[in-house]
């Protein structure tokens, strides 16, 4: 049996935006132990140059949600930016997690011959499908993810490698 | 065409290890401007107990190997680490690269369908090797990549998004 593009794109977002809803309970936990308001790690950046601990994990969701839709060949909602909370980016994952597992399974298995349009770093690109979800969308997708978990181990939240990676389908202890 | 193994694991790996060897020059050349010495990046570190910036580029150079062995059912060659200067750490990159992609290409077709057993922050595990793929060897990989870029970020070098995702192959401006 070949990979699937469900398995390598949705599947893999849906492990990943999974655990980072815990490790957002891990953070309130973590805020409530310390005595400081959890609102603040919203604003939190490791650099004044880089974005905030919101806009990464906006960001990330927006990277499952739009790189699952390219791949489908349908276009995704746009989500608005307003989350002050971090329940209120609790539910954007939820959300997000709600959307991707709803695309269409054939679709998104056309997607690796699809040809995909996409705003990049460089400016509007184009590529092909298979191209797009190796090389684009999953480092992407990690960039903010681990981008966002380093932010809350800055600062202090007590997090580690099963936190990230999260409930790993198949894995057996032997 | 359905996604293969190559183009989801090793190639994936090549575009990012190239791209950070890459990193790597430009944070020499930082160091330079800046009059500091570049082996202190080495020992970087965003907390104390977190991986310094030679062990997450060790690390990440291991789950490209390491990884792509087992999906390729051989066993990889250990690497010591003994990494002293940013030279050092790009020649393990460059080994790296050699022996990944000399891996034999309809073996790691195969390791779909291969059980792997590995060691996995719960213990000595076992799993499908696309489950491993998806939800263990590329987050795994790009856990150590971002944070080691992360590092650097906040060392003050110049970097942005295309230096972290490199020369996306495929991809055309339009």
């Amino acid at each position: 049996m070949s990979l699937t593009v469900r398995q390598s794109s949705v599947a893999a977002f849906e492990t990943a935006l999974t655990a980072f809803s815990l490790i957002l309970d891990k953070a309130a936990a973590h805020a409530e132990a310390a005595k400081f308001d959890p609102a603040i790690y919203l604003t939190l950046r490791l650099r004044p140059d880089m974005l905030t601990f919101a806009s990464q994990v906006r960001i990330f969701c927006d990277n499952a949600k739009n790189g699952s839709a390219r791949l489908a060949g349908v276009e995704a909602p746009p989500y608005e930016d307003t989350e002050a909370t971090l329940g209120e980016l609790k539910a954007r994952i939820a959300k997000t997690l709600a959307y991707i597992g709803g695309l269409d399974a054939a679709a998104l298995e056309a997607g690796t011959e699809r040809e995909i349009v996409l705003p990049t770093a460089w400016g509007k690109a184009k590529m092909i499908g298979r191209d797009y979800l190796a090389h684009v969308a999953l480092p992407n997708f990690y960039f903010h993810v681990v981008t966002a978990y380093d932010l809350l181990r800055y600062a202090g939240v007590p997090l580690g490698k099963r936190d990230y990676l999260g409930a790993v389908p198949g894995l057996q202890l032997v």
